[in-house]
């Protein structure tokens, strides 16, 4: 029998412009029970991700916790892969219990790192850093990786991989103590802080004085369209997100697409989802990459449930540094 | 020795805006001599294509005729592979005669098709529409192709190449006589007029109900603005050309990239340059169409090379149908 202990943000009101608390209430609903191949997790983080965005602009979401990234452990099972205690990943939602189907949920190795790093480094941020450079990045020693939020999640991922991967890299942040990040702890050879910089053309060229041969895109908008004229004959633009476009109407445009044919320029948009079977082959390469110091990261926890529509909404603020995830309890 | 008999069409302004023909002049060059491994072409046809306008963006330019495709006939060589009254295709000049290393030039065999269709339907306007769609449209019969300016040189035989892989094929062009020669002669399923549509995205919507798997821009600005609304998840966008925006200042802008993103599209600029090596295996695969009557054409002939600059101009106007070339004489 289910009983009512299990605390669930529920997704309430479309937002009109930015994302705030008001869209969220807070409910306590049951603990749910497992049915043949199901598991029930106790969540300890749940990830929060850009990406998530978009769930609140359908409808279709109304009334219910939005899915999200956990990793928790097994309170009941009927599964035969999974037993009370286990630590797994999966996709459960905005809650402190979970109901899986077995078959989505996958064990995670708590002594090669920290739970939560299974939802940022060795998880799908860090995957979908990989995976899209792997696939439609085609990387070259020697060449410019350009990275735009490259302090984030995803970014830092990103960056990192250029340098482990023999290339020049530079990004962009939004504040000058990520700035300092991407160049003192993680390596970058070049970074700025696209809201202060007077000429964000200016600043990009400087960061990459011999232009850029890959962009690994997280922002769009002027950020984008500043490292667009600084893209080399033959580059690819990797778009893994735009989150800089969330929260608005897409721009009118009559797009420059001159350029695409001067500089042979090829633009491909992707989906980690389309790369989720990688998932192993890239923690074991991450992990190694993790022991040897070559793979640094940095999380902003934050604790307890209750919290998460006010963290979430400082994703797209900028407020955030680093992997954002709640601390469940 | 040379002798003052070579009619030459020179560049002597940069358009501002434009291009008119006050941009050139007509003079009285030598016919020259060929040196060791040169020849010497009297030029029958000259080609006139949208590329060339860039060149006369570019000052160094200036105080000499243009670089175009010609079609000819030998009249005086020293290269070892090439007679007196060959017929041949080489990168010439706007003039009557032109000098080129005969390496550079190449036979054609006028039994197979009339001199001037080297120059379009079997040179390297055709060339540029089978080398985009194999390379970077991955042509899957059953999708939808979607081709601009498709009564166009290029256009035409990119939608004709879409109907032999078995694809729905539509398209635009600029006037209703353009539009009925798509739909009646080409076997188009579907064609409207760009210019008379009242609303452009509806207008792609009808003529592509399941929407564009495979987009052969040729125009750009607000029909590529339509277009790219209409695209289909994994679509590819193969940029080869953006007429409607060579006479205006660029637009440092791209569409809304999350569409990238959400539809998993590929947008690639490519040029028939990188492709010039395949133009003999293009000949032989297109010229079984033509005598299949599977691949049509049309030719408009401009008669006398001091007519170049006019007609050069009519391309951006939109007053040309199917390929241009001046009739040299």
């Amino acid at each position: 029998m289910s009983s009512p202990d299990n605390s669930q943000i529920r997704f309430i009101k479309r937002p009109e412009g930015p994302v705030g608390a008001d869209s969220f209430e807070i409910i306590s609903g049951p603990v749910p029970e497992p049915a043949t191949g199901q598991v029930v997790i106790r969540n300890r983080y749940l990830s929060l991700d850009p990406y998530m965005r978009s769930a609140l602009n359908n409808v279709e979401n109304l009334g219910r916790p939005i899915e999200g990234r956990v990793v928790g452990q097994i309170i009941a099972s009927r599964h035969p892969d999974f037993r009370e205690g286990d630590w797994v990943f999966a996709m459960g939602r905005w809650e402190q219990v979970s109901l899986v189907d077995g078959a989505a949920a996958r064990h995670v190795n708590t002594n090669i790192a920290p739970a939560s790093a299974y939802l940022g480094v060795l998880g799908f941020t860090g995957l979908t850093a990989w995976s899209g450079l792997k696939h439609y990045g085609a990387l070259r020693a020697g060449e410019t990786l350009f990275v735009s939020a490259a302090s984030g999640a995803v970014g830092s991922v990103a960056g990192q991989i250029g340098k482990i991967r023999g290339l020049r890299v530079a990004g962009c942040a939004g504040t000058d103590d990520k700035v300092a990040w991407l160049l003192d702890e993680l390596g970058f050879d070049a970074a700025f802080n696209h809201r202060t910089a007077p000429d964000l053309a200016q600043a990009v060229a400087r960061a990459c004085p011999e232009g850029i041969d890959v962009d690994y895109e997280n922002v769009g908008g002027m950020v984008f369209d500043a490292v667009f004229g600084t893209m080399r004959y033959g580059g690819r633009i990797v778009v893994c997100g735009a989150i800089s476009q969330y929260e608005r109407e897409p721009r009118p445009c009559v797009p420059n697409i001159g350029d695409f044919i001067t500089k042979r320029l090829t633009m491909r948009g992707f989906s980690v989802r389309d790369h989720a079977a990688e998932i192993y082959e890239y923690i074991e390469e991450a992990a190694g990459w993790l022991r040897d110091g070559k793979l640094k990261y940095r999380e902003t926890v934050v604790a307890g449930i209750e919290s998460a529509p006010a963290a979430f909404a400082r994703l797209f603020s900028g407020e955030n540094f680093g992997k954002l995830v709640v601390d469940v309890g």
